[in-house]
């Protein structure tokens, strides 16, 4: 029987010849990565292994991205902790505030993920490098611990759902849009322990911003990952940012997956996932009047250049309405500075918008943009359980940052196609 | 017997001839202004009065500043209710998220306040506004709440220490070392509810952010408020930033001070506030060595494009220490601008600081680089308290934008005169 893309991966980390779905199996790592929340925990578990040092300096990667720059004496304690940490370590890749940028925006970004890797994050929007070619995934704090410690992890061995990408993507249709659609499909547990596997001629479609945002959410169908192929756009993305050699893995003609949907872009309009979940989606046409206090445009799910791009577009020479607080947030200091280079920054303030350093901030209800009872935010992050971005009565709405922009603009839920931008 | 300044702007307001020191006046007021955390408190108070509008929808004034954006949904409640409040009462000078800077930064730049105002605002930094020419102090919330239903507010006329300012500045001194140089000389309550008044040829010598930031800090000497004379540069700011018309107020010849202070400014080193408090001074070359892990660059005290310049002109081309997170926070949208078309943004991004949208956030302990137990910040704000930033074991550095500036290159407190600068 033929293997998935996922699977062959796992496989040659395994030093098997095969695996099958269900299997144990023990992995190589290629990258350990944790963040000021979740190494502060795992540093605990990793003392308790008995290790005094980490399997691999250049393979360890800690970023400082949570509740940064410190929200309260207890991130300054964490940070402070990971800190020492990763100095006794002598961790390459640790970044720190200045030198930081959200995980999964900066591991891409930096060169330091590369096709065919085999990555665990404590995180579970770690997902996000499939878009890559690599297997990545969100694990725990312990995970991570005996990760850093042995350069190993232990995987259950998925099965796939096989996504048919087909047609062209519509203007102001996003990765967004294509990820909220499939997980309004197939429901926040559509995927569960599953790999979604992206193949076919409508990938040539995505952009690789497109990608990184469509696999950072495969997790919220349930997925173990999600993964693209590795085409000349992944490739060239890979060679401009890394230097590292990397191995490219196809799918077996004949490998099998559990189901078979097809997307057809050119189907998708934008879309908004209502409260509480992910998979609440609807259609812009059918969102209704929806008055909104807060618009987030940013996150490891949606603060790339091509995100500012299309939020610039839409806000340039235009005002936000005066009761919508919009919080634009870079994802990396490199986006921060194209935004400058590209007179974005200028853009979105002249809107009436805010534009801070890199920071998660906001997308957990972490700080930078909490929400009070009642109030609403059009949000470009990645969850809006209930709760996530502050009062348990307050509401999120997940969009692409089109709709997000629009939204600002409009005061309420809105069409950026009704909106329009200035090049598009 | 002749009046100061304080006394012939606080007369007028009175509707009296003439005060005394210690007389208690009902004064009529030309700006009322609370802040996120402060007109949250006065809301309730003023519910009490049983008014049911605002004196002047024009001449209150509510700024979103300081846990802001929303750093928790305490904060998100907060801000919601001065929200709710500005909108019932037609409040004009409602500074929301993404049209707000910090406050004390903000009203001059926006022309609210001009020359010879009676202004109080629920911030000990008030005060600020001292380098107008105009009576500006902190008050309560509780007499917020009453300058707001009445317009007007007790006071008791203060008496005055003169402090007459002569020589010229020399290169890396700036208003932060002159006003520290004072306190360290006077005390925290060398001035104890009496005016500031600074007098002198020497006041040419401080430009118009110079002298913001000498009477911001006015209170940090126990000072009711700091206030310098009308002159030209001040004059020429005042016509600059707001239309209003506006009173000169000029200290009588024969006017009593408590004491007289000369202070030459040809004598000034940068000065550094060691904890824990603001009057703990050390010129630089007292400084020894003191090892840092953070550097925060803004603030109602030194956030101003002046700071942002010298700060800037130091780190250009340069690269912060590898274990300081250095924190740059512009005070206001328009200065945040100015920041991006002089390339500073760049700059500070490129030599590895962060650059955030504004907010008091750190200051005060809120948000935005907050110190864990043991940590050292050298800071541009203006209080050193025991645990003001964070942990009440961790430590702050009060000096000048330069020092800052210097010191994250360092890694330790420097002399900006021998980190250099680009420009100078």
């Amino acid at each position: 029987m033929g293997m998935t893309m996922t699977q062959k991966i796992l496989a040659k980390h395994a030093g098997l010849d095969s695996v099958v779905p269900g299997q144990l199996i023990q992995a190589k790592l290629d990258i350990v990565m944790g963040n000021d929340i979740t190494t502060a925990v795992a540093l605990n578990e990793f003392k308790k292994t008995g290790a005094t040092e980490v399997f691999d300096t250049d393979k360890v990667v800690i970023v400082l991205d949570h509740f940064t720059p410190n929200k309260d004496i207890k991130a300054a304690e964490q940070c402070k902790s990971c800190r020492t940490f990763a100095y006794d370590m002598n961790i390459k890749n640790f970044f720190d505030v200045g030198k930081a940028g959200i995980e999964h925006a900066l591991l891409p970004e930096q060169g330091i993920v590369v096709p065919g890797q085999v990555i665990i994050g404590a995180d579970s929007h770690t997902c996000t490098y499939g878009a890559l070619g690599a297997f990545s995934t969100g694990i725990g704090s312990t995970d991570m611990a005996i990760g850093m410690a042995t350069g190993e992890c232990w995987f259950k061995v998925p099965s796939a759902i096989k996504f048919h990408i087909v047609g062209k993507k519509p203007p102001y249709v996003s990765g967004k849009d294509v990820i909220l659609h499939i997980i309004g499909k197939i429901g926040v547990d559509g995927a569960l322990y599953r790999s979604m596997e992206f193949i076919g001629e409508g990938i040539k479609e995505l952009t690789m911003d497109d990608r990184f945002t469509i696999a950072n959410m495969a997790i919220e169908a349930g997925a173990k990952n999600g993964i693209f192929p590795v085409d000349e756009a992944c490739i060239a993305y890979a060679k401009e940012h890394s230097k590292k050699t990397f191995d490219i893995f196809e799918a077996d003609a004949d490998a099998e997956y559990d189901e078979e949907i097809t997307i057809d872009l050119s189907s998708l309009e934008p879309t908004v996932s209502f409260p509480h979940l992910p998979d609440n989606t609807r259609t812009i046409d059918q969102v209704g009047d929806v008055k909104i206090d807060q618009v987030v445009i940013g996150s490891c799910t949606n603060g790339r250049i091509e995100d500012m791009a299309i939020a610039a577009d839409i806000l340039r020479g235009k005002k936000v309405a005066d009761h919508v607080r919009t919080i634009i947030i870079p994802a990396t200091q490199e986006i921060y500075l194209e935004c400058i280079r590209r007179e974005y920054v200028t853009d979105f303030i002249e809107a009436g918008a805010i534009f801070s350093m890199p920071t998660c901030g906001p997308c957990l209800g972490g700080h930078m943009g909490i929400l009070a009872a009642g109030e609403r935010c059009v949000s470009t992050t990645n969850r809006n359980f209930v709760g996530r971005m502050g009062h348990v009565e307050s509401e999120v709405y997940l969009a692409s940052p089109a709709v997000a922009a629009a939204s600002a603009i409009a005061g309420k839920i809105a069409d950026p196609r009704k909106i329009g931008g200035n090049a598009e």
